[in-house]
């Protein structure tokens, strides 16, 4: 049976998405083609006849053009409506099915303000970071609680050193679940007055982020637990629980608590240049769009690959203008020292925060007096 | 700092992961050893003092052998007890930080009873959904309403006609959400109705599984409204809502739908040979242990790009034994058309889904008619 012309009402806008298509022109050409169809209809489009469905519902190749010797890059848009404005759809629409066919990369997305408006974004963003820990200018100075093994007492400790040192953010290290050895309920209530603590003695303003691992019935629930016992923000990996859960945790009106994004579990989303979804994209653009406001990303010259351009890609992500989104703070992390700091500085600028993890317990061990170097070294680049 | 001594109780029950390393036999046994560090204690290993953090936390090299002349393949073990018995952080560990580091395939699983058994796994499996179809022996038939653009009332034309054509499973393609042109509640509500009223005229036990793309708060409630509605399953992509959402559902009182798993936004773990996670693992023992009834994934020869033996691999992953874990029905489909039936049976056997869409649109054109036709080739196969 073919599909009878459908009259449909639909706005002008359109989403628009720049793939890089590995292939000679005839390829790229048939892969544009197909993604029109793949993340639309799905369906034989010889058998749809004329109408809305085939001129407004089909993707539209809006230009195509030669990358490099080995690809081309064509911008395809789509009619916001199919997203049904929410960020499950729009994230199917975006590289749903087209993620199992190999040489398709997204590389740039451009949301129209009517779908963006759907979206309340970041809760807090660079702004509302900087008056909760009330850093006005300088990059903020994160940290990681670890080993996993450790007792809730052990990691406590080592919060109390850390924010004496002076560090803004002290996460937990994000294998922190619920493993008995450091049961959630007790390491967030065990490190929470920790640095409260602290903060009475420094007069900081040093918050706590707890690794969130809790299930779609019991996230408001684990979030509040976490505020009442003292966290300031929550560590989310959105590779696991989703993007949508932090979208929903950072919308809902029930938890007031920043969140931070962990990239675990999304690395194969960057790994090659001809599939998967730009640095950009992933742990800048659709990190924020959910809500996140601050996205832990490798930094370049660390224990993982990603490069110094891939890295600055995020963080444009993070900062730029996007509608009525906030923008966000990159985290640039993952093997970091304080010899990098500089680096950092220059890279980053002041709208980012640095997270130094395992390095803080070397030299000479003592977690306050490292922080404190830490800190001084970016007050110093003031 | 260095990290004092610890002692944990810990039982020696151990995850075991299969590795596939690219490199030379060094490059592959540094990244063997950064596997057992970055995956669980992610500190600096000189630093943590002899103790069962070292002793037990620490992954450990089980084994370490040549694959081929590109890559070895090392068997990893991980204590139990850092997953914390849950599905969310059992996922960190398999493939967490290290996704985001190229040249590190997860191969294969093997969980030992004490972990499985924190799970419920599928709440129907291949016994259960047989008996909710009627159909004891058989490969069950699937098809997808669709395409995006047409109004609950068309798509609910569509479901009466595949009914009464003898289609066990008709599911929404995936694009359907809660778009305006044909939303949620009036598309169950329609296309629960005509099979219903279709299984009245035929005897058979058709069952309607709508794409589901709930929020945490709402997937409760939306799959409840849905079962009321109508529907006899929830069709879920786990990529989009998250593996969890999944295992949630399947193990929540409040809902007793049988679950189908899409495979949409999970591309890119199995698109290189290098990185990512195996076929069977990704469509076949992660969606089965987080609780799907079904697992749809591209069939090769279609317009996908999977090849025979990883689809077969799937399936393997969907039927071996599992402890406790119910086997699960693979469901190949993608681009699949009526004159592949019989290859699908030798490949599949009877234990399978078949699921073929927009091809029964070609031809006579007439839905009921080349349902029939789709029903009487597996048939005549028995």
């Amino acid at each position: 049976m073919t599909i009878p012309p459908v009259s449909l009402k639909l706005s002008d806008e359109r989403l628009r998405v720049t793939f890089r298509l590995t292939g000679d022109e005839t390829e790229a050409r048939v892969k544009a083609e197909d993604i029109c169809i793949e993340q639309t209809v799905e369906f034989p489009a010889h058998l749809i006849e004329s109408g809305d469905i085939r001129d407004k519902i089909f993707g539209r190749i809006e230009s195509f053009e030669q990358a490099d010797a080995t690809a081309f890059t064509a911008v395809i848009s789509f009619a916001v409506e199919i997203t049904g404005f929410e960020l499950k759809q729009l994230i199917n629409v975006l590289y749903g099915n087209v993620s199992l066919k190999p040489g398709i990369r997204v590389q740039r997305v451009d949301i129209p303000d009517l779908l963006l408006s759907s979206f309340r974004g970041p809760r807090f963003g660079v702004d509302g970071l900087r008056q909760l820990t009330g850093i006005p200018d300088r990059p903020l100075l994160c940290t990681a609680l670890k080993p996993l093994g450790l007792s809730a007492e052990q990691l406590a400790t080592q919060a109390y050193q850390f924010a004496l040192g002076g560090i803004d953010i002290i996460k937990d290290d994000h294998s922190l679940a619920d493993q008995k050895f450091a049961p959630f309920a007790e390491r967030v209530s065990r490190c929470g007055e920790a640095i409260r603590i602290a903060n009475g003695e420094t007069g900081y303003k040093c918050m706590y982020f707890p690794s969130l691992t809790a299930s779609p019935d019991t996230l408001i629930s684990a979030a509040t637990m976490a505020r009442n016992a003292g966290a300031g923000g929550l560590l989310i990996s959105p590779g696991i629980i989703g993007l949508d859960a932090v979208r929903f945790l950072a919308g809902s009106d029930q938890v007031d608590l920043p969140i931070m994004s962990h990239p675990a579990f999304q690395g194969t989303f960057v790994t090659s240049v001809d599939n998967g979804i730009s640095h950009g994209v992933v742990f800048g653009l659709l990190a924020r769009l959910a809500g996140a406001d601050a996205s832990i990303f490798p930094n370049f010259g660390g224990r993982f690959s990603f490069s110094k351009s891939e890295c600055t890609e995020i963080a444009d992500n993070c900062l730029a203008p996007m509608g009525n989104i906030r923008s966000i703070f990159p985290t640039p992390g993952g093997g970091m020292s304080l010899n990098r700091v500089a680096e950092m500085r220059a890279t980053y600028g002041d709208q980012a925060i640095f997270l130094i993890g395992g390095a803080l317990h070397e030299g000479s061990g003592d977690l306050m007096k490292n922080s404190r170097m830490f800190r001084r070294l970016v007050e110093q680049g003031d």
